[in-house]
């Protein structure tokens, strides 16, 4: 039987509703609390009377604090909650609580494998790709005319390669490129020219007069060695398209070459996001994808964890979890650079919230970051990159990125190979890189969007299953889709949202 | 014979050389002077002996001063020009030299007409699009995939429109809505969807829990009367793409039957943008397409010049030629909200210039600037815009964006419903919604990029050409092409390149 209400920890006053029809004035749970009117699935209840200025307690955690009376059995609505301020950065705990180091998964002490495409320099690819990399917007609509006719005409000759992929963006010229944040935006697309899943043959286009020549893009100190075409070199667009073509032809070739091979799972780098949450994400698709962010650590893979508004106000649970105190350290620093950025544009995170998250149940940012944090699972925190950077460390990892689902998607293509992405409202998001796979927190979704969910945790709220089943089932997914045995469903409609590197820099 | 060099204005100390293969050391003009060096093509030749100090004079402008001795005939090089200071936002003249207006052209009071498609609210058409918006960037590949279905099996049914276009975007979500400068992407997306080349029936796909919901997307005051497709409604992938089908095929049967018909050349919007521009742009193209404004002005049109960065040093000669003061002051307030914006992120407007401006001979910001203007041509300035606004007067406007290409068209498409784009350097840059007409300001580039390349403006450095032969030329050609009687080669190679609305506020 599908119960009342879920709640996330014994210290909880609030609880959300379950039931996706809702809750009538007058239900009652077993432990004698009587609903006092209807409140929608995912909304929150009262389980306590509450006074005003108390406290309101979800995830054993201050969400907010009412301002007025709640008596036990209403509905807690968005406005009887008034936000708490930010955890200070300045006297927070630095890795005070690291967790133990987690056993194998299995006691597998020679660790799981994936079937990957190894890669001479020591990464593996989840996908065998083409990558044509692009220095600037101005020469994407050649770049992609290009591709058109490569995956019709020539790419049908090597049956050993994924797809074609055009790396286009809306950056490369028309910024200030010596001012300090343009190091993020250049960062992020250097490292997605030499992504995992292009094999090491990625292949350049440039126009030529634009501020990102080839090589800022491509090497602060290394020698360029890629193949460059620019197009102001070219004699018109017919040889320009003709030159891309010629160039793909000889990396297809190449390409074509590579197959699978077992990799340890060390060489897999997964990114965590959540888009679309609600109510439900925090304690059910989250906390299971917590639960294979577990097993793939002890497995020896990498795990990225994101979206600086939406750990913000849970820092104070996070920094006591960091390896040593440099890692806290770093940790904060994004905070603290983050809320500085949002600061000189008049904003801060409470701004991060959308329509939908509120209808979906979560009142403010601190509900919505409580539950976002569940996807970091339980290990200790390895290491903390900025903006943009390539993750080296192993383990569970902080890579900052804002919280917007395109750009973090992005920033984390600078480091992954594989992608899962919960959801409460429901996005067809997807990548052309990487795989991504899609994670409902409520079954109602996963059924509406039988062809776009890949995995429903909504199964978690009704009882049906376990945080550790949905667990383990992601984590055997994860290594399936990784080893090509089977698809996403937005690999299977080819949905592809289009990079949007984070420029906090002005443009000219 | 192609002269040795070009001078702009008689009271100019600096040239720039013409030929294609340089000058070298020991060439010599009519009046006596000689190269001492070699010096290649577009960059700048010293008329005079120029002390330390002593300003350096071009289009009878102080671009610079010299910060050593410099020869007659010698090669005036970046590193020698010291950068002057931006002109003082204070004490600026106001319309105090209003040009007269400009008669009709060629005396025909009743003005000239296009061929145009007529729109119920008052303006026209240049093409007969169906556009369908987005909401934001999540449901951006499943519009994608939608038009792909659109295009091979319904658009074909329907001759008498001439594309569908999947208005993307990387806005809509993860981003602080609420922040003052979120207005302005906001606000371009919002024109954007009302373009006049869609005839009033545009689609529009949302996610539902995004941000930038539908009704603030359309309307800040009006009701929202468009047909929305909310994909969180729909039972997943393949019925949301049946679902914008659907709603396509009704929208394309009311395009498919209008027809052009004469339209009066004000309701021509025409934006005028320089790109990769090079020392020649200012004494070829820009003057050109200048003369061209002033023929559309005449002719009712409205012509749009913009690019802050690239009027801010030459903010002095267009103060006074604003309609009032009123105008000047709304001039002088874009200018100071540019310079605020690029202080707030440690940059000036000195990161304008690109390594290809560079190497085509523009030395800093002030001789780029200066070049620029001229594609305002002569006529009085009658209105200003800020960022991403609809303009309603008609003549000559100064529509505030930013420099960056793919930006300021962008910004716009707000209005526009035609493009003339100079280029020194080169740009195979287009865009889906409307004509892009491209006009070289080099014969080699034309003859090198001879299917890009719609108008060369070089043959007027060679003599082959008057200022006034190639402005007439653009005029006609652009009646023309607005009239669908004539395609550009953007249009021909279906060259589009991807809207990046201007936002200039912070992403959560």
């Amino acid at each position: 039987m599908v119960p009342l209400y879920l709640r996330a920890h014994s210290d909880d006053n609030v609880a959300i509703i379950v039931d996706a029809e809702g809750v009538r004035a007058g239900a009652r749970d077993g432990g004698g609390l009587t609903v006092r009117e209807f409140i929608p699935q995912a909304q929150k209840v009262a389980l306590t009377s509450i006074s005003a200025g108390d406290p309101l307690v979800r995830y054993g955690q201050t969400i907010g604090y009412a301002n007025r009376v709640i008596e036990p059995g209403r509905w807690v609505r968005e406005e009887m909650i008034d936000l708490p301020a930010a955890p200070s950065l300045d006297d927070l705990p630095l890795a005070t609580a690291v967790p133990a180091p987690l056993p194998p998964v299995d006691g597998d002490t020679f660790g799981y494998t994936f079937e990957g495409y190894r890669n001479a320099e020591g990464s593996a690819g989840t996908r065998n790709l083409l990558g044509i990399t692009t220095t600037v917007q101005c020469v994407a609509p050649t770049v992609e005319y290009a591709v058109r006719r490569i995956k019709s005409e020539i790419l049908p000759r090597y049956p050993n390669v994924d797809d074609v992929i055009a790396v286009t963006h809306g950056y490369g010229c028309g910024v200030a490129i010596d001012a300090p944040d343009a190091a993020i935006p250049i960062r992020t697309l250097r490292h997605i020219a030499r992504h995992a899943n292009f094999g090491g043959e990625s292949l350049v286009v440039s126009l030529g007069c634009e501020k990102l020549q080839p090589g800022r893009l491509l090497s602060p100190d290394l020698p360029v060695l890629e193949d460059v075409i620019r197009l102001q070199h070219a004699h018109g667009f017919a040889e320009s398209v003709a030159q891309i073509l010629r160039a793909a032809e000889r990396k297809l070739e190449i390409l074509n070459r590579r197959r699978r091979e077992p990799c340890p799972v060390s060489q897999l780098i997964v990114g965590l996001q959540c888009g679309g949450s609600d109510a439900f994400s925090g304690v059910t698709c989250n906390p299971a994808v917590g639960r294979a962010a577990d097993l793939l650590v002890r497995a020896g893979a990498t795990v990225l964890f994101s979206e600086v508004t939406e750990v913000r106000d849970a820092i104070h649970l996070l920094t006591p979890r960091c390896i040593n105190a440099d890692v806290a350290r770093a940790l904060i620093r994004e905070m603290r650079w983050y809320d500085q950025y949002l600061a000189r544009g008049s904003a801060d995170r409470s701004a991060n919230p959308t329509p939908g998250n509120k209808r979906g149940g979560l009142a403010n940012i601190v509900e919505k970051a409580l539950g976002s944090i569940a996807k970091a699972g339980s290990s200790a925190i390895c290491g903390v990159v900025g903006h943009g950077e390539r993750v080296q460390e192993r383990g569970l990892i902080f890579a900052a990125t804002p919280a917007s689902d395109f750009i973090c998607g992005t920033e984390q293509l600078a480091s992954m190979n594989l992608h899962i992405f919960t959801t409460g409202e429901g996005s067809p998001y997807g990548l052309s890189m990487v795989p991504v796979v899609k994670i409902s927190s409520r079954t109602a979704l996963a059924e509406k969007w039988h062809d776009l969910i890949d995995i429903d945790a909504g199964r978690i709220a009704t009882g049906r299953a376990t945080i550790d089943d949905v667990g383990r089932e992601i984590f055997e997914f994860v290594l399936d889709v990784a080893s090509g045995r089977k698809k996403t469903w937005a690999e299977h409609w080819g949905l592809g949202n289009a990079l949007v590197p984070f420029n906090p820099g002005p443009v000219t």
